[in-house]
């Protein structure tokens, strides 16, 4: 049967990869989607590359925007990244009635509603299954796998980078910034980190999954994001003793008043199996009225581990290419006349659980003060740990964690707290979610 | 938008489920299928429940042949089970130009070849997602989300009901038969709880897991199939000291020689994700060459996490039925014409490690024999625990941890070992697998 031609743009780690897999599993591939996938031409920047890795297999050319409109071109995969020349060569590509693959989080995540619409317009398809954890099926989970349900909520670990940081300061006792370093000489982290660290990246992944759980737009600019720059050790060993594990989540809930939408360090309970994701792994966890809790677990980055998502999804537009658009799974998983408006929440709306490690003075009435302030906000307490001074020592650590309550009110206890005398400096405060 | 019509059969636990499911979520599943999903007849034998259940809501009967030749019905969802009506049932429904949703995994994993036949010739879809571990989408996950990989093996806690008792066993250091009247007591097994415990249900959603895997026919009735009744607490507690635990899986891998299809109890080290799902939870592993490991957990029984998966492949369903068949899905993941004729190896060709335990006289000499008889066999151990003599014994426990072999050689090996004067009774033998 005719091989469906591929237009690759980027061949860098992933676009290697997937070259080498479509190329490795050609017949197995075939097997499955009825006709070969080849791919006709790949562009990139760097010729010298991209003719290196092709070894003559297919054409070659700097000239990306010449592939967009390539008559022979069926789909376009777009693997350059960023929200630049990307977004021009994806909106060429659905202009010029092209299919898209792409694994662009970024540009999902901040242009997708444009393209979406454009797509849907065209009535061509935009597949994303590798934007988000990598090789982990979690966007056909949640598109189709999980339609009977509302969504309650997600929580993912769906940045390697930051979990394998996390896992070696746990592990090893070591601060953020020595693991770092450890994390760049072995590749799992960039030379610019900031994207992985800061958690954009993982706010990018988790407004497209939001998205698409809810029925809502892509609102990446309503994200509320905090890193693991600020982490300390002794946290991570506190939470230990206190059973919790702390790992930078992706959490997105439906409420009646709106949607959360949040990346934060977050202490998770060690018994739930997501805690004991380590390493560079990625795990998503959904929560659906009807199932319950259901978790998918696997590699969220790498050449091959993408390659096996952008291929999924060359599969899947083989398959439905040829078919009427209403036969194809809506881009956001919901039809686009009924998307929702419901709001993403602001911050200080969002209901959690806290970790507040204070340090203060040695002396009574320390404590007194500190309940009733929280008291007083209506938080109630959950768990306490109130560390012995330090030889010669007239300060010492208390760790609270508290019941859920609005981050508003965690706002005006803890600006409090930090207020009264026998507390020094500022409080370390830290989320908490049960999981449950 | 007009709405496709569903015509149920059997409305026990899980067509109950799947009732209340698509009333309770109406608007959200609308919102993501583009029409309506609507029940409009229920057929059941009790008429009494069918009656309560659906509250007037649609028409009942007692009759399922007229369901399935009903022209006002678009799908059929046999709830049914078992392999004799369910079997007419699905088969009229198919001649009859239905479109077929069914739980039953005994009737794919047994007739499931003369099913799908029946079902590409007339041109309609039969969707099985609910047939192996309830509400997680493992099967589009095999089918659709990893087509990219030659997957290599899968291994799956695939039925909660063993889980169950398996943990219970560990956790409270009981016995089989104990813990296995609890679980009945608790509704977590059946008053006949023989396809459970015997492992024959985790063979029929093995042997349908393997078939989408790889490209082969049905073979249930190759399958090698040990249940849990006969595993002891001691083994469970001698594992736990070597670093691993027991669990019922279903292995399935691809070699040059053939398809490996078992289920056994297994040790797997502990430290894996996999060997943490605890309760009648149920987990999903698999190997891909692109993806690597991907693991997938959630609820494997009960009303609305599987009535989750009979509504996803409802709605599926919903966007399929107007498409031509070549836009859709193969059945079993592979093109028809495409199935590969690759063996189901006999148990005596599978390569795994194993877990012996052995009374043995507590006397110098004894292990020297032992390990002579495994070196003869080729068999090299990869670690060792011997037991002190309780008081006044004479004799003592030996369990070795093997590297991987063929079972032939262990079988020769454990016979010989039996006939040593120095071992008394019956070796006790477990498979052993690290999963990596």
């Amino acid at each position: 049967m005719k091989p469906i031609n591929v237009g690759l743009l980027g061949i860098g780690t992933v676009g290697g990869g997937t070259f080498a897999v479509l190329k490795r599993n050609e017949e197995e591939i075939t097997r499955r989607a009825g006709r070969p996938i080849r791919i006709s031409v790949v562009a990139d920047k760097n010729l010298a590359l991209a003719n290196q890795v092709t070894g003559g297999a297919c054409r070659v050319t700097d000239d990306a925007f010449a592939v967009v409109s390539d008559p022979e071109v069926d789909i376009v995969v777009e693997l350059i990244g960023g929200y630049g020349v990307a977004r021009q060569l994806v909106m060429k590509a659905i202009e010029n009635g092209k299919h898209v693959v792409t694994a662009n989080k970024a540009l999902l995540a901040t242009h997708g509603n444009e393209i979406f619409a454009a797509a849907s317009a065209k009535g061509v398809i935009v597949a994303f299954e590798a934007a988000v954890a990598g090789g982990i099926p979690i966007i056909k989970a949640l598109r189709e796998g999980l339609t009977a349900n509302r969504i309650q909520w997600i929580a993912g670990i769906i940045n390697g980078t930051t979990n394998f940081i996390l896992s070696e300061m746990r592990d090893k006792g070591l601060p953020f910034e020595a693991v770092l370093k450890e994390a760049q000489a072995l590749g799992y982290a960039e030379a610019d980190p900031t994207f992985d660290i800061e958690g954009i990246d993982a706010a990018h992944k988790l407004t497209i999954m939001s998205a698409i759980a809810f029925g809502i737009p892509m609102q990446f600019d309503k994200a509320y994001v905090e890193g693991i720059t600020r982490l300390q050790a002794q946290d991570i060993r506190y939470a230990e003793q206190l059973g919790y594990r702390i790992k930078l989540l992706g959490i997105t809930r439906r409420t009646e008043a709106g949607v959360e939408l949040r990346v934060h360090p977050t202490l998770i309970p060690t018994k739930r199996l997501i805690a004991n994701v380590e390493g560079a792994m990625n795990a998503v966890l959904v929560q659906g009225d009807a199932v319950g809790a259901t978790l998918y677990y696997g590699k969220g980055a790498g050449a091959e581990p993408t390659a096996s998502a952008v291929i999924a999804d060359l599969v899947d537009v083989t398959r439905l290419h040829t078919a009427d658009p209403g036969n194809r799974v809506p881009h956001l998983a919901f039809q686009p006349d009924r998307i929702s408006d419901l709001p993403v929440l602001p911050m200080s709306e969002v209901q959690t659980s806290y970790y507040l490690r204070l340090r203060v003075a040695d002396k009574p009435g320390v404590l007194a003060d500190i309940t009733r302030i929280l008291a007083d906000e209506a938080i109630s307490i959950d768990a306490m740990l109130q560390k012995e001074p330090d030889e010669g020592e007239a300060q010492t650590d208390i760790i609270i964690l508290t019941h859920q309550c609005k981050e508003a009110a965690a706002d005006a206890a803890i600006a409090r707290i930090e207020a009264l005398e026998t507390v020094s400096g500022k409080a370390t405060r830290l989320r908490l979610e049960s999981l449950s």
